[in-house]
């Protein structure tokens, strides 16, 4: 691109550093900052820098928060002996967002993959082994990990690390999703699906 | 959306105030600052900061530009008295890259269009009509708007303008795009093609 102005190249080359935008869309977002009022480029870039500074991990569950302590865990109504352990803090949104838990988290912030250099001395394990060492009635942990071939890897390291505490342990539900049609569920879903067959409607109440 | 954090919850409403950015593509944008080591945010957000105090508009042409004089009407190799007219600096940016207009420009800043509610006053019109009469020589006024109803209403309007200055003015060729296929090529398109022929291996030299 042929820039008329470097102060424009460098917004551009700013905007472009950012995970799926490219340099067209840049340029727009860039042009778009210019036709607007001073004030919101003002006001853009403050709010960004606030998150930055403010924004911090939850001492307990690694979930991201305002204070030391996430709104979350620091919520009485909260189960305090359901722990769902979930790769990021995505996942916590998504989960929190059909309603339908009411426990506690841990955000390990990633999986066990060698072949991203990532082990477990990378997780956030240790918080979640004192977690459960520490809890006054057996914990439940519930495993919200991705059912990939590193998820699993993740899902039974995590198992082995907490057996001396003989917490209960389960995973999600894998299984065909609702609104997908039967004949286009791969093999290993389906298969599993019928194996972990339910009561016809049978309620979860967390 | 669920978020344990007020700060990101701004954030995510900032980045996605901006157009083509959704709010899964915020959240992903505000997560990868949260990433990222805290300078990387800081430098980000005086990048974009600085450019909209600094970045302004070319006293002769209304190109973005660092000072009031931007680097095309500056530079004395470019011919003064061709002068390019675009809907925006996006065309500017489009036709500098291809390396073959060595002219000067002029900025609209977009074409009439009632519909939308602007009218000749809201473009940079005066200034096009007084650079055609301060010209020490009859200058060349290429119209380059893009060819939409819109884009010919400007045209017809800036020639009538023009028209007691009795300016040489063109307008871009239209006709069939390199690479694209005749038989899909609309009607108005190609027919025009065929009444504008040119003779074969014609060389363009501004």
């Amino acid at each position: 691109m042929n820039f008329s102005s470097k102060h424009l190249e460098n917004a551009v080359a700013s905007f472009s550093s950012l995970p799926g935008v490219g340099r067209k869309s840049a340029l727009r977002l860039a042009l778009h900052l210019l036709q607007q009022p001073q004030e919101y480029t003002q006001e853009f870039v403050e709010t960004l820098a606030t998150m930055r500074l403010e924004v911090q991990e939850c001492d307990t569950c690694f979930n991201l928060s305002d204070s030391n302590t996430c709104t979350i865990c620091a919520n009485p109504q909260r189960k305090r002996n359901l722990i769902c352990v979930v790769e990021n803090v995505r996942q916590v949104m998504a989960i929190e967002e059909t309603g339908h838990y009411h426990g506690l988290y841990h955000v390990l912030g990633g999986v066990i993959s060698p072949i991203d250099g990532i082990g477990p001395q990378n997780l956030n394990l240790e918080g979640l082994i004192s977690r459960v060492e520490q809890a006054q009635e057996t914990p439940e942990i519930i495993l919200a990990i991705s059912p990939t071939i590193e998820g699993e890897t993740t899902n039974l390291y995590i198992s082995k690390q907490l057996e001396p505490y003989k917490p209960v342990i389960s995973t999600i539900a894998r299984g065909v999703s609702f609104g997908n049609d039967l004949e286009y569920a791969d093999e290993l879903t389906l298969s599993r699906s019928i194996s972990a067959r339910l009561p016809y409607a049978t309620q979860h109440n967390y």
